[in-house]
């Protein structure tokens, strides 16, 4: 298909088909580090495809207390869905089920944006009329509305409404076609690690990899979606595969973004990162996904992410 | 209401009341640990309560090479629900999203039981007909039908089916009454800590704690349910706290099983190691909650719990 | 339990045990009412129970053009749901998918109260930017307002937003226990035929009637609920039945209402139709369900409702 | 595009895209055609897209006496979904709340095919031990099993298991560009009617109409789906318009069949009704919805269905 290579391997030219999606951040915050990270953990779980999970959800960034509203550490979760309304679905579900249970947390908006999805307002109801709002200034001045929820540990502080932003991009995505299954696990670890460095971006499946690459319909069976064959290993020697004899595994990494800029410069660290690591662990080749370019309105062509990417506190 | 004590903190005499419902377990296994409980976690997160999260799961143990079916290191998963149908569609949406996807790993019935469970012989319809069936003796010479789905890292191996068992239980719990926040979630940790030690046990929420008690029905507003204002500390100056003056935050811990024995030996562990670090840290007293009997069909009295737990190895 | 009778038929000294739910109401219109019946009754479908279906919903009146926003003719619609958000969620899914998607059809709120739920103002995302607001006064006076969103036969005009009311009620019910299943399904359709025709309820079952009665937990397998074994005419011959020998089939009733008012005058107004008609088609008693009383915050007393029903014109 | 014409109507010469999806039938049966249809119309509510009501079903045909199992009349429904595991999800939920509630009710499997989908096996938890299994030759004398689960009418009759097809097919489309809305809506009305005649085939929309067609991705909030713009009558000003000044309003109907064969001849009935029709009512042209070809399996050229159909009774 093509002659690219970046850091000596080979990068097909093709590009990754994603799609407008809507999208919010949250800053969950706590007395501790480790508190903190367990509600965003446990809030962002089972939270790797829209479709099979209702949301995709995962962990941006951790912030030191000097990053947050009230001054304690906290982590940025972002949450993504079809649309505001499956969004704000999500949103009450899992702050209700994972922050507000919670001992200690808190939680505020994490991102500015024209959509307000109300939060505290929503989840004041289960205060069962001793809920009570307050506003506050926030660092910048703006004067902010929470509610303060009574439980059992005292007061469960939320935001009123958080936002949606315009413009989320869902389904920016690498595969790696490597020699072995330790190797190329390897190479897409050095890559996930680059790629969640950028911010604004999540990458939603276990571990930020996703081993189960599917296409649209199916052979026989009733099924919209089912293996991609073509990039099974195992398949190799059926025709229509896309795998060279080397090729014994493939790796995909997906990322969501709030805007397409932070998933282009996140494929564009992944791909610098896992070339540049490629040789040493085996990396045969580097591709992407997509499904023609009549679906998705957003193309990342890999032939514009080979030049290097800025340095990470210029990426966002 | 009594005067129990345990380790010289009162212990209030009243009993924990939990419910029949749907569990089973399953063995997740990976080429290394730390990718066994990657997958594990993702899985069991936004798992807290079965109505808000359609399931409630979590971790019941790290399990060693020796103690997996496939020799590499795994993690034991317990998920439960209202019966096994909501059980069932639970399993297939959280391993198809959350273990299928996830590289390297595979999937095993973690429990015997009456009730089969189609998992493997499930999700096979994802290998678009390349799936194939497979026979092996496990441990003990039975003989277990597996799957091997294709997918771009290999294979996944999934047990045709698992198990749901007979008598699983969802519910027990402990209410940690303490002085302040930070003193009382230590209290809390440790029980944590200690029932999680029990086989066949997940605590649901949070780092295994909630602070979101609720009550059946509300004041005002339409709520079946919502926050259960007689335990929140800043309410309580109105009629109808059961708080003394000297508390100011109060914790639960939840814990589900695989059996009734395993509930009540957890609350155990639980009652005893809060009660044992209690002095130290401030707490005033332990209690439970229930329906006032009527609805579940089990009752945990902390009357029954005081005597010291079996040591962990025969706690099972 | 009691020599209550009416009309002639035994009445069980009992109670109705029902709950606090959150509910609102919808008004359908379209230029027939054949349309709007057909859009009302799909979106009112799959709505027996919250659990189950995520919503319990009904069709609550039909209007004529004089009682709509419009002039058209409508139907008005309740949808129930434990709480406000889930009812949200609920409302959004069903009028998207049963209503924007239906020839023809608006939708207005159908019902003052305190929570305001984002109807309109949530769906006109679907315009894509080309949905535009206005105001306009209603029949009183009052300006609303409304979202007209384009679609393919014209515009989808929806109201902003719909209000929940305090004080829905979820749950009022009666059992009919008779001789034969034509003749007692006769009697229960009589009373669902009267306890309709009260303004502000729904019957949520299919036509109105339940034939699974259930009780919390199960004798062994894990389930939460399952049938109420004390009520089934096969299982008359074990310890614990509550059917007498004459009892060949028990049919219930379930009543959602806007208030407890209206719960409780629908119950008399079942209650007395079914009697009435109840000498002539064999039916051996009425009583009611309820869970001992702890739970549910509303008790219907059969003993309260022996009383006549002021005339349909005066019920609400 | 083209010059093709049916009964004087231009018709497009374009083409339906459609999926592979989960499809299954079930037979339900009552003592009376009224209550069996009750029971189906709930059953099959709220169910008119995968994505926004997790299933997509309706009712296929009703059934005298004689095409029954138990000889009482009966409603044979269709249900469909993504994969087999979702349908089966669906099948349960919407039999557990809408057929083993409804009064005098039994179910029964209403096609063959090579999946097994666990039915009154699964649901026989309910009967908390109480159901009994009973085998009863079919009328072609094949054994069948069935269960006997005790409720509050007598028993609830239900078929151990039913079955999904290979082959079944969802989204086959037509789209009917008129002058107005009324005499648009008759035309849409009379292809339903004929479309729906074609055994194996539902039109899962309110009355078998849909108004609301989308378009993938949106201008610019964050939405899979939006609006089709393009054949909004109020957009036609604007550039990308598809449709000619004298169109004031689009209705689609869409077809899921358990065959592709089903499907094709429900369009090409709905095709040749429509146009028939046409010109009495306004209507200006008929053409098909698609994704350019490159997702779904299945296309329907229209220029492939101008043929007329063959009698009813032949059609399947």
């Amino acid at each position: 298909m093509s002659d690219l290579t970046l850091n000596g391997i080979p990068v097909i030219d093709t590009f990754a088909e994603a799609f407008d999606v809507a999208g919010t951040a949250l800053i969950i915050t706590n007395d501790t580090a480790k508190w903190a990270m367990i509600a965003a953990t446990v809030m962002t779980g089972f939270a790797t495809s829209v479709i099979g999970c209702g949301a995709e959800a995962g962990i941006d960034a951790e912030l030191s207390p000097e990053e947050t509203p009230d001054g304690r550490p906290g982590v940025r979760v972002l949450l993504f869905g079809f649309e505001p309304n499956g969004l704000k679905d999500q949103l009450l579900k899992r702050v209700g089920q994972c922050i507000l249970t919670c001992p200690g947390t808190a939680c505020y908006a994490g991102v500015e944006g024209p959509t307000k999805i109300k939060l505290g307002g929503a989840i004041r109801y289960f205060g069962d009329g001793f809920a009570v709002a307050k506003r506050l200034p926030d660092a910048t001045g703006k004067s902010r509305r929470y509610w303060r929820i009574p439980v059992m540990d005292g007061e469960f502080l939320c935001e009123d409404f958080v936002r949606a932003v315009d413009g989320a991009v869902g389904g920016g995505n690498l595969l790696f076609l490597g020699r072995n299954h330790a190797e190329t696990l390897k190479v897409a670890e050095i890559a996930v690690d680059a790629a969640r460095a950028v911010p604004d971006v999540i990458l939603p499946f276990p571990g930020g990899i996703v081993r189960s690459g599917s296409k649209v319909g199916a052979r026989t069976k009733g099924m919209m979606a089912s293996t991609n064959d073509a990039y099974c290993p195992t398949l190799k020697g059926r025709a229509g595969s896309e795998l060279s004899a080397e090729v014994g595994v493939v790796l995909e990494i997906v990322i969501d973004g709030l805007t397409s800029r932070s998933v282009a410069e996140s494929m564009r660290a992944g791909l610098h990162a896992a070339t540049a690591a490629g040789a040493a662990h085996g990396l045969v080749a580097v591709t992407a996904g997509n499904y023609g370019g009549n679906l998705g309105r957003h193309h990342y062509h890999l032939r514009d992410l080979l030049e290097a990417p800025a340095s990470a506190g210029n990426a966002a």
